[in-house]
């Protein structure tokens, strides 16, 4: 059963509750970070702790705990699970507040949960995105403001697509909950800026090293649409390719030989996490 | 005491807590209102209500409750504080998740709370106020996205001044909190792009009506700097001058004429409520 830490107790998730108060409730004054394990093991926590941790520092929250701290209640909460394999969510709030402005204590909530796992028939035709004009609120933290994703779910329904992809001011930086790539003559090229530092995203980065040319830059929105390959990366999707951007395919729409490459050297990674 | 209805059930505020899948505290996906009473009766429940209601069709969610249903709860929350005055807060979020995106039931509490009076002394001083380049994400719906400004407290109490004033490219659109005028040559001037509708704002346009000329349109941040008198409205404020803005003084600091006529305007009109 999944369980959540809250200030130092843990509880199964159906009793976990926050008071009112609590300014990422009132105030959007949150962030919040997410990994998952494999082979039971949690993928790369060196990473995420410190990007949580630098979140925290951007956002003005103090983050309450050592590392090795959260390191143990991550251990008990997957075990608690008793699941092979789980997912983690951490949520720091500016606290509990007198008067709805002012900030106290941070709340930290750990909360063990299921994995929203890709189906395979997603890896084979792909992700279809539509494009959307918009940059996230201070992008490099990962604060839980993602009210213009919600807002634009029946838009996203209707288009018959599963997410946006974000670009303004004729650049591109992300999806809304992934990084995104492209290959364009075996040059592989990522957005640098107005993006979360997807772990993903790094750990992609790291095993395209020696094999391709990288670019980490600005893109623009038509470098995307006469991409040979287009693929997305992030915590549950790892890489998968995107076959459809608003009317435009993507190559043949089937994944590209490169994206490929880097999807067998992850899925290998993982499995041998 | 303070109570909070959430989902039909009106408990004591400190029994009151919310489930860690709420959407307003993991995506920032809720909005509120605020209003006060006066004469322990809500000043202007029409309008805060058709405010309210047009947030949340705005943000997509549904507003659950119906306005006569509403209204008996406000009287049920105010009567139970036992004050003379008080405040009451709406919070409305999209729900429960199953999944940390899904939508569900929306969640709406309603929260009474004391009334943050404004010192006589800041009345007489005014307000120092510091400019930043910023537009709020959706600025015509009250949505709970404050990290903005939380994450700006620390630089605003250095600065010793109380609010920050948004402005981007070239244009002055709110306080982080409140609308704001100025008068130049006894003409009332306003913003009207990217601001929050002020229940306050609208009550002291029309209170202006037939006494000065008004202009609601795009105002450059150098109009203020140079204004004869600058004030900001709010519900709990009602009418506050601005004294400072950055390092130039308004005015001689003190409260213009103008300004003083549309203040015993409003306090008369909520005196008599």
């Amino acid at each position: 059963m999944h369980h959540c830490y809250l200030n130092g107790e843990v509880k199964p998730i159906t009793e976990s509750f926050i008071h009112i108060s609590d300014l990422g409730l009132l105030r959007g004054y949150g962030l919040f970070d997410y990994f998952r394990t494999y082979n039971g093991k949690p993928f790369q926590w060196e990473l995420y702790w410190k990007r949580f941790d630098n979140s925290a520092q951007k956002m003005g929250i103090e983050n309450p705990i050592a590392k090795e701290t959260a390191y143990e209640i991550v251990t008990q909460l997957i075990q608690k699970s008793g699941l092979k394999e789980c997912a983690i969510r951490f949520v720091l709030t500016g606290g509990y507040s007198p008067d709805g402005m002012s900030t106290s204590k941070p709340n930290l909530l750990m909360i063990s949960e299921d994995i929203h796992h890709v189906d395979a028939l997603s890896y084979q035709s792909g992700m279809k995105v539509m494009t959307y004009e918009f940059v996230r609120d201070i992008p490099e933290v990962k604060s839980t403001d993602y009210k213009h994703l919600l807002i634009l779910q029946p838009t996203i329904k209707k288009a018959g697509v599963s997410d946006v992809l974000f670009h303004k001011n004729g650049e591109v930086s992300e999806l809304s909950r992934s990084n995104v790539f492209h290959f364009k003559n075996n040059v592989l090229v990522t957005p640098n800026e107005n993006i979360l530092n997807g772990i993903t995203r790094q750990t992609v980065l790291e095993l395209a090293l020696g094999k391709f040319k990288i670019e980490e830059r600005p893109v623009s929105l038509a470098e995307f649409l006469n991409a040979d390959e287009v693929f997305t990366t992030s915590s549950t999707k790892r890489i998968l390719h995107i076959s459809k951007i608003d009317d435009k395919v993507i190559g043949n729409g089937k994944i590209g030989k490169n994206t490929k490459v880097l999807q067998d050297q992850i899925n290998s990674m993982t499995q041998n996490w």
